[in-house]
C-alpha cells in the first residue's frame, strides 16, 4: 500500500488543490481562500500530504509579519476519506515545528462558530478559544470578526518546548 | 482643504475597505481577495490612505517566506475621485520603503492582461513584465497561472539605492 509523504507546499499545488477542494467541503466555495499568493511565497511554513501522487491534505501558513513571534493557519484541508486518520494532525505538528524554528511561540488560527469539527479538532491539539465576552452554545464568539454577519472563533496556542516531537 | 494622511494599515479598515471596494471597481466583486489575516499579520508592509476620516485608497502587501529578498504587493485600491492624483505611487512608494528597510531587492505583482491601466501604472513605477514566451496584445502573458481561464501579467521591479525617495 502507498504510504502518505508529507512535503512542503510549491505553486503547481495550487490548482491542484483548487481543482479538488470545493468537492471536500461538499460543494461549499473555498477555492477563493486559495490565491496562488500562498503557493509562492509561504512554502517554508506550508505543508502538502500527497497519497499515490494525489494531494490528500495540506496546510497553508505563515509567521505574522506583524507579530513576529507569533504564527498564523490560513487554511486546513483533508481529503473526506483521509479524515480521523490523524493527517490533520500530522500537518499541523509539521506547521508547530516549522514556526517553533522561527522563533514563534503562539499559533493562531480563526474558524467558524457554526464548525464543531474544526473547534474540537483544534481543543485535541491544544488549542484554546479567546474569551470574546460574548459565549453562544458553549463557545465565545467574535461577532462580525471576518465582515457582516461573518462571526468567528478565535484559537490560539502556545508553543512550548519540544513542539515538533510527536508528543500526543 | 484636508489632506491625506498615509498610515499602515490596522485591523478594523478591513470592514472599512471591504464596505467600499466593491464599489471602486464598478461593482466586481474584490472583496473576497481580502480577508482579515492581510490587515492583521501584514500591518508593517500595507497602508492606508485617508482622507477627512475617510478611507481613499490602500496597498496590501508582504515579504515572501519563501523568497525573503522578494515582496509581494497583493491589492492596490484608490477611490475613483483619487485616482489620477498620485496616490497610488505615494502609496507603493510608502510600500517599497518599508520593503527595502527589511532588505527586499524586487518587489513583485501580478495583474490581468486586460487591465491596461494597471499594466500601464505599473510600467509608469518601473516594473516590468516578465517574459512569458507568449506575447499577446504586446503583453506577455501566463496562461491559467490564477487557475484555469484566469491568466496573468507578472510584473517585476529592482528595489535600488535610494528608493524610498520620492524620486519621480
Amino acid at each position: 500500500m502507498n504510504e502518505t509523504l508529507v512535503r512542503h507546499a510549491k505553486p503547481s499545488d495550487c490548482q491542484a488543490i483548487i481543482d479538488v477542494v470545493d468537492n471536500w467541503w461538499g460543494g461549499r466555495r473555498m477555492a477563493d481562500m486559495l490565491p496562488k499568493l500562498f503557493f509562492v511565497h509561504f512554502q517554508p511554513t506550508s505543508f502538502v500530504a500527497e497519497h499515490g501522487g494525489m494531494v490528500v491534505g495540506f496546510v497553508v501558513g505563515f509567521v505574522s509579519q506583524t507579530f513576529p513571534d507569533e504564527a498564523y493557519i490560513h487554511f486546513v484541508g483533508v481529503h473526506p476519506e483521509f479524515r480521523n486518520s490523524g493527517l490533520a494532525r500530522v500537518l499541523y505538528e509539521n506547521f508547530f515545528a516549522a514556526v517553533a524554528k522561527q522563533r514563534c511561540r503562539t499559533v493562531r488560527c480563526v474558524t467558524s462558530p457554526v464548525n464543531k469539527g474544526s473547534i474540537s479538532f483544534h481543543h485535541r491539539m491544544g488549542f484554546s478559544a479567546e474569551d470574546s465576552g460574548n459565549v453562544i452554545d458553549g463557545v465565545p464568539i467574535f461577532e462580525g470578526y471576518d465582515g457582516k454577519g461573518e462571526d468567528r472563533v478565535l484559537l490560539s496556542k502556545s508553543l512550548s518546548v519540544g513542539i515538533g516531537k510527536a508528543d500526543a
